[in-house]
């Protein structure tokens, strides 16, 4: 998913409106990307283009990535927005996906190691879908200490 | 979920029997536990005393807890299993929970540390979740290496 501000702002804010209002309207399970194109007049396709799935739609509208690239500011940003979604159903997966697939990435780009990336958001993943307990504020202290204090063999 | 034999074999191996059966029949998605039930003439609440949920119990099925408590050999096996569920649709949530959970708590007693069983199952769970790439020998390998070499400080 690309950072920063997006480059055909018209249509992408014409659609984010869109689906904000209608994710108002019906909830998370009844709405659908199709009724956005409808009510845009732009193609699915071009929404597709841009959000790969409803999930991604409804992250980008529920939790933009963060604009920072502190890895400590961005673990906490994490956890904040996973706390939102304690007692995921089926569906979630989809917007765990699309909620955590850009934070990874700028994790891995400020840690300069994917494994670090994975180790940090798969254990706040592991608290709540494995655990299912609720990921909180602790959690993201936690981990991020124990990261700090291997970051020379974690890496 | 307990480990090792469960102490009503007989009715556990009635269900698992049954279950068995229907999977290779009908596949997951068109398994259900009221079927079981039907078949084997055992109280639905008996099953899900035991199982408590449809994932739970293809998970038994399918990827039996490791009997090991070596943490090397509760890993690979942990990836071994993740391995055959590559490309996971909504319904797998399920499925990773009751294949995740029993082993965590191996993985976390083994390591005397809930945090670090977080952090090497979910490391794996990122992968497949996230990233969406499928979970590997050489990424358990990785993972493990990663652990040992930071276990003073990842505790």
């Amino acid at each position: 998913m690309p950072r920063g501000r997006p480059r055909r702002e018209g249509a992408d804010e014409q659609i984010l409106t869109a689906a904000r209002a209608l994710l108002r309207e019906r909830g998370y399970r009844e709405f659908t990307v199709d009724t956005v194109a409808e009510r845009t007049g732009i193609a699915k396709t071009t929404i597709y283009r841009r959000w790969p799935s409803k999930g991604a739609l409804v992250a980008a509208l529920i939790a933009p990535p963060p604009e920072s690239s502190d890895p400590d500011a961005i673990v906490r940003e994490t956890a904040e927005v996973l706390g939102l979604l304690s007692e995921p159903d089926a569906e979630a997966i989809e917007v765990l996906h699309a909620v955590l697939a850009p934070r990874r990435k700028l994790l891995s780009e400020a840690f300069g190691s994917e494994l670090q990336a994975d180790l940090v958001i798969g254990a706040l993943l592991s608290r709540l879908l494995v655990v299912r307990e609720p990921v909180t504020k602790e959690l993201a202290e936690t981990v991020l200490r124990s990261i700090r204090d291997g970051r020379n063999s974690i890496s």
